[in-house]
């Protein structure tokens, strides 16, 4: 039965620098109608990812920032239970960008349907879907791995991080993470088969601790956190190294400076880019279809993060921010019909 | 005639942080005398490059530091004057990188012949020499830059700066320099045809300096000296940006922290590449015969600022690491016999 209200998170305030869980606002709301060509989608999981940090500030981005009292946007896998709209079937279970909240009016501006019989259907928000494809199309079209290089990514146990590690080993290189705390650390090296992961959070030279996980030097670097983490792998880069540039977590919330490092860019010949997953967007055909059938054959694994409730989307948002989730961060708004 | 001794200069210590003249030493020592299949060259021109503050370095680079009580490394412009070797004659003119002395052993690591008919023969250390070459591969092939973009150069009056800009107008872009004072800032618009320049010395903010020189923000970033300077351009690059890394001649003498501004590369898709001149050795022969042709027919002009005598080598070598300079600096070591 559709329910008459719902519930939605929106933008109270902007973050000055942390966010604090009084920048959202929970609100009760009229679950809506769909009109002609439209469908009314259940949102089952929503997506909590880094980037949302930047969609709070009211400043020119690649996308336009929410506005205050707009529902926060989001990556969410949803079931459609009503449908005016001759391509759609209540039943069906799509992935689209529709927001921190329970119901929304789709289809959305990132529509793409979700295959319930070939893998749980939340990883159409993780590993089958935009952190897979940005892992995907990351380290393979920008950090130009190959054979016998070694390869290191931060946030090695985070949804995009995880399943950099694994590409790397099957592009035929050396996978080292950097990751927060021992278990974490032991989750990339015994389950995702990663090399090697040095803790960033242990006490000592960060910059030794890359040196001795990588004793070749490094020559991609995927990096999800910028800051003093990145520093410490910028000082082992090789020559010829490239740096794959896909987020900077830690200086979200802050900004502090930093030593000036980019002159040993010079002779070191480093290649540093920048990249958003929609870039390569006309490419997730055949990418998708092939980490399918490395999922599916076990040969990527994954770790997700579920937190239940809508209520608690605020908290666990800001805990991703600090690196409290361990593996894909998602909340499961309600019942999800393919589960076994 | 050849006499029995010349000077050269050596390196005394390691600089810490600033270079002083007392990091330098200059001697007295015998002429050498060309063994078999080697010639003696008599040095013209020392080119004084900021490359060769991280010479001075005990540490790791693309190229290995001088050695306590070694002579300098440099380019240089000279005459052969006395061959044991088929290939050359007694005054020929060779540019080679033979070091700071003012007679050398031929033929050295990095000979080329130059015509002296074509232009001063000093223009091989020059425009039409390694600091030239780096203008046109770092401009052309690390900036990839497009006509009706913007094109923004550091050091815009110095050796590459001054040549990067003019090849940005060829390419039908719009130049824009940055320079240390209204003196280089005026001759870098007028003389040189730059559409702008910025005094980064001037009072005021930076960035917003860039801004009003590039009110379509920047597509292209020839870097070469780091620092603030390129913060302030970072701040106003454009979506995807690239920065061609050439050197951080700001940053060679101190170690002062920076904001970090690396987290707006991924939004803005910037590809940032540190590159060497020798990386394109393999294709100088076509550009130095188009360089040569636009000197020539004076479409590109060059501005030079020459010392004389090798006793004064230090003094204008610390200078340039402080912007002292106009132009290209060398050191002009004894008789041109091409100069009209």
């Amino acid at each position: 039965m559709i329910p008459k209200t719902h519930r939605r998170v929106v933008l109270a305030r902007r973050p000055a620098e942390e966010v604090a869980e009084t920048d959202f606002r929970i609100e009760e709301a009229p679950v809506p109608a769909p009109g002609p060509r439209e469908v009314l989608v259940r949102v089952i999981y929503l997506s909590l990812d880094p980037y949302m940090r930047g969609r709070m500030r009211d400043a020119a981005s690649y996308a336009p920032p929410v506005g205050i009292g707009d529902v926060m946007t989001g990556g969410t896998v949803g079931e459609v239970v009503q449908s005016n709209h001759p391509g759609f079937r209540v039943g069906d279970i799509v992935e689209d960008r529709l927001g921190w909240q329970e119901y929304a009016l789709g289809p959305g501006p990132a529509l793409r349907w979700v295959d319930p019989s070939l893998a749980p259907i939340s990883t159409a928000n993780g590993v089958l879907g935009m952190p897979g494809m940005t892992a995907y199309f990351g380290l393979y079209e920008v950090g130009q791995p190959r054979a016998g290089e070694t390869v290191v990514v931060s946030a090695a146990s985070g949804a995009v991080g995880q399943i950099v590690g694994q590409l790397a080993k099957m592009a035929g290189c050396r996978a080292v993470g950097i990751a927060g705390g021992p278990r974490k650390c032991a989750f990339v090296r015994d389950t995702l088969g990663f090399d090697d992961c040095i803790d960033y959070k242990a006490q000592g030279d960060l910059a030794a601790a890359v040196k001795a996980a990588c004793p070749g030097g490094v020559d991609v670097y995927f990096d999800n956190v910028g800051g003093v983490v990145s520093d410490a792998v910028f000082l082992n880069l090789n020559v010829w190294a490239r740096v794959a540039l896909c987020g900077s977590i830690s200086q979200y919330n802050t900004t502090e400076p930093g030593p000036r490092l980019l002159g040993a860019f010079v002779g070191k010949r480093v290649t540093m880019r920048g990249f958003i997953v929609w870039d390569f967007s006309g490419k997730y055909g055949p990418a998708l279809r092939q980490m399918g059938e490395w999922v599916r054959t076990g040969r990527i694994t994954y770790k997700e993060d579920i937190v239940e409730g809508i209520e608690n989307a605020p908290r666990a948002f800001i805990g991703l921010l600090r690196g409290d989730n361990f593996g894909k961060l998602q909340v499961k708004l309600g019942p999800d019909p393919s589960a076994r």
